[in-house]
């Protein structure tokens, strides 16, 4: 029998068996067994363990033959020099999968052997090898999962990384934004399984609309380059290259045994293939974002509201810094203006700064139909709002903060154009300010509005946007 | 009598009065008053209103004549036109130095005129302006402020700034990350009191140690070459320049009236000044924050602690990205740590990845200890270290978390060499997190140490801190 090319089959299995379960908290074993459970793995869970008994309230199996049923999955939480016997016993039960927590193999010096001997042997027993030296599968749908804290629903972004590290990063902040994934797959040193495969399935896999990778090391680069180039063209493709230094390569060594090559071979790799290239964890995550939430930017004009003078300025130079364009605003929409607001018109330019037009006495609903104007002129392609904290400086302002942030959520929701808002959250120095800006933030993503931490990110996110689909025009003229 | 070039005696007032005192909340004329007694200003507080009566306590004069005594200083809520007629009437009070909130002036095409008619009355009474169209100062020795919401203790760190937004962003990140002010001014217009007489006064300040600066336009460019110049000597001056680009400027000139000359200017001035340049206040908070609390590094090479094996080559790619370096260990650290972990000191390498080392059977002394042979060594010139958060991924986990903290705190605290610690407060997705880490970085920031919130900012400060030193050692040697 062939080993199963069909990964989405073996990423929806309906029985998991956990080799090396524990009764001890601090062990792998324990955790992996604890957060399926916790989680709610919708198939049958099987603990194996050596000393018997009950494990979270199942029973334990002494030996993986033990086991009463066939299981599609088997996670490895077992030193490596008991894996082939459990590969051998896998054979036994009908194992499509085999989900390798179990490290110290290919990434050293003395398990390189016993790595390749193990591919060798699970290849024979027609059974597919996820790591070793991984985490294994997110897949909220069958609520298989390696992280307790991940969102329960599931959404249309993927996410393969050799880090899991980096995929606890990644979805915690993609989440928080409003991100939901389809899954999220930690494939460590990728004896097996590899990137190709990840992307060759992800390209066909419906439920997956934009794929973010992190990836540290080749095996086969000329394939590679084939998959990843089809992969694009299908999906968007946002990927961080791990090793693009001297001591970052001799960390992806250690790592996952990955040989990187430098980052000069991959920048012109990924610019052929229309990669969306970012450099660290938190532009992949702001780059995902925007490019799964926001329609194509049918020009690089920005109208955007800025939150005081200072910010103002800001924002303008963040976005024409990176080879955006705001606009003065056009005759039409300046005599709107001056109809609405008399000789205080003259204080409205783009970016509007919405500090100069309270003092003065206007209220939300002057902010709300200047950003109205921008909205529906064609010369306006992208919005950038800045919601500003200067409003909160003390919690009775709370009530007017949300205010103003419901009004931008109104004109910007389902707006066809690119529209992103900036929150500061994450710099939050009290309590009660985080939680105003978080609120404000969940109600955003509930909204389908996109949001970033600072100006420097969203101007970032517009930029590269633009620049994505330049790209992708120059590649399909090509 | 000639004007007070004091600066020190201005910003130190004894009496103040609030012009345009308001009893309406929404008012900034309530709001000077109410922060000025919530914060414990010492001095005398006289609130001014036509309607006389009591104003938060405080009995109000209907009119400025009828101020009982002389005051220091005096900030004026009150419309453009009343101006003239205040200055006056503030001569015959002998005061010192009038704040202007007040608006509506050099910043807009009607109220030129009238700027500089104010600023020749003033000057002819002997009174400085500070703005107009500016927030005022805060200092937090005298309890003199304009924000409720800023730290009461007093530190060494300056910023003026155009832009009181920009104050409000900067001292909330910096104070959350343990800098505290000498001072923040607001200087608006800088239609009087400009950045020129910011900076020869901040220069001489004995409380002021690292100044940091919001600037959009110049009055007197070459006198303000030869200040920047000598005051970057003296002290580090860390500078943002906003308007940068077109519509960056455009929004100079309606903010505070100012005209920005390009970019290409403005960096060679300040690469010739020595002067630490940023692009943004995240930025600014950044590079103030290394350059006030780290020594200057005796090389490039950075030891690192990384959380995982994914963020240990991110760790690695964001520092020699920026033209830092990772050695390899020497071989006498090595023996160490052989005797240290025997065969599994394989493993164990710069950056240190904690997440092989814990699972191996390893606990916190290793950590510890490799740590220690690190910052002992002197090829060793900085240290990176990333408290991570993979370890957070449930409540139960914080006290791990917290003693893992402990050990990076015990070995960075009083060092000697530059240490920065990466925490990811910011972007805690649920609040348990978010408290974790808070008090994670409010007991490092209490021990000394620095940090920031992500691998690359972390990265771009050493950076930059490196391009500090040796700037001012081509500059001395010019």
């Amino acid at each position: 029998m062939k080993p199963s090319n069909d990964l989405a089959a073996l990423f929806n299995p309906r029985s998991v068996a956990i080799v090396g379960a524990s009764a001890n908290p601090a062990k792998m074993g324990y955790r992996y067994l604890h957060q399926l459970i916790q989680f709610g793995f919708e198939g049958k869970l099987y603990p194996v363990n050596p000393a018997g008994g009950f494990i979270l309230g199942l029973p334990a199996y002494k030996s993986f033959k033990d086991l009463p049923a066939p299981v599609d999955y088997v996670i490895s939480a077992i030193p490596a020099n008991q894996l082939p016997q459990l590969i051998h016993d896998c054979a036994a039960k009908d194992v499509k999968l085999l989900q390798l927590y179990t490290a110290h193999l290919g990434e050293t010096e003395h398990g390189k052997d016993l790595e390749q001997q193990i591919i060798k042997i699970a290849r024979d027993a027609s059974i597919r090898i996820l790591g070793p030296n991984c985490m294994g599968v997110y897949n909220p749908r069958t609520k298989l999962t390696f992280r307790l804290g991940w969102p329960k629903e599931a959404g249309d972004v993927a996410f393969i990384s050799q880090s899991a590290g980096h995929t606890a990063e990644a979805v915690y902040r993609a989440a928080r934004r409003g991100l939901r994934f389809s899954q999220v797959i930690s494939f460590g040193n990728a004896a097996d399984i590899n990137e190709i495969d990840l992307l060759q399935y992800l390209a066909e896999d419906n439920n997956t609309t934009i794929i973010a990778a992190y990836i540290e090391g080749l095996k086969a680069p000329h394939r590679f380059h084939q998959v990843l180039e089809t992969t694009a063209r299908k999906k968007p493709v946002v990927l961080l290259k791990g090793g693009r230094t001297p001591a970052g390569r001799r960390a992806t060594l250690s790592h996952t045994g990955s040989l990187s090559s430098g980052d000069v071979l991959w920048s012109s790799l990924m610019k052929q293939c229309g990669v969306v290239a970012v450099s660290s964890i938190e532009e992949l995550v702001d780059l995902t974002l925007a490019i799964h939430n926001l329609p194509q930017p049918k020009g690089i004009n920005v109208g955007a509201i800025g939150s005081g003078g200072g910010l103002s300025v800001s924002l303008a130079d963040e976005c024409e810094s990176r080879g955006l364009v705001l606009p003065a605003f056009p005759p039409e929409i300046m005599s709107q203006i001056q109809e609405l607001m008399g000789k205080d018109s003259a204080m409205v330019k783009n970016p509007v700064d919405t500090s100069v037009i309270f003092p003065a006495g206007w209220t939300g609903s002057e902010v709300k139909r200047i950003f109205q104007l921008m909205v529906e002129h064609p010369d306006f392609h992208m919005f950038l709002v800045d919601a500003g904290e200067w409003s909160l400086d003390s919690p009775e302002e709370i009530p007017r903060y949300h205010e103003l942030m419901g009004i931008f959520r109104e004109v910007a929701k389902g707006l066809g154009k690119p529209a992103v808002i900036v929150t500061r959250t994450g710099d939050a120095p009290e309590e009660w300010r985080w939680q105003a800006a978080m609120e404000a933030e969940s109600q955003c993503f509930r909204d389908g509005l996109t949001i970033y931490p600072s100006l420097p990110r969203a101007a970032n996110a517009l930029s590269r946007l633009v620049g994505y689909y330049n790209e992708r025009a120059t590649n399909s003229v090509s």
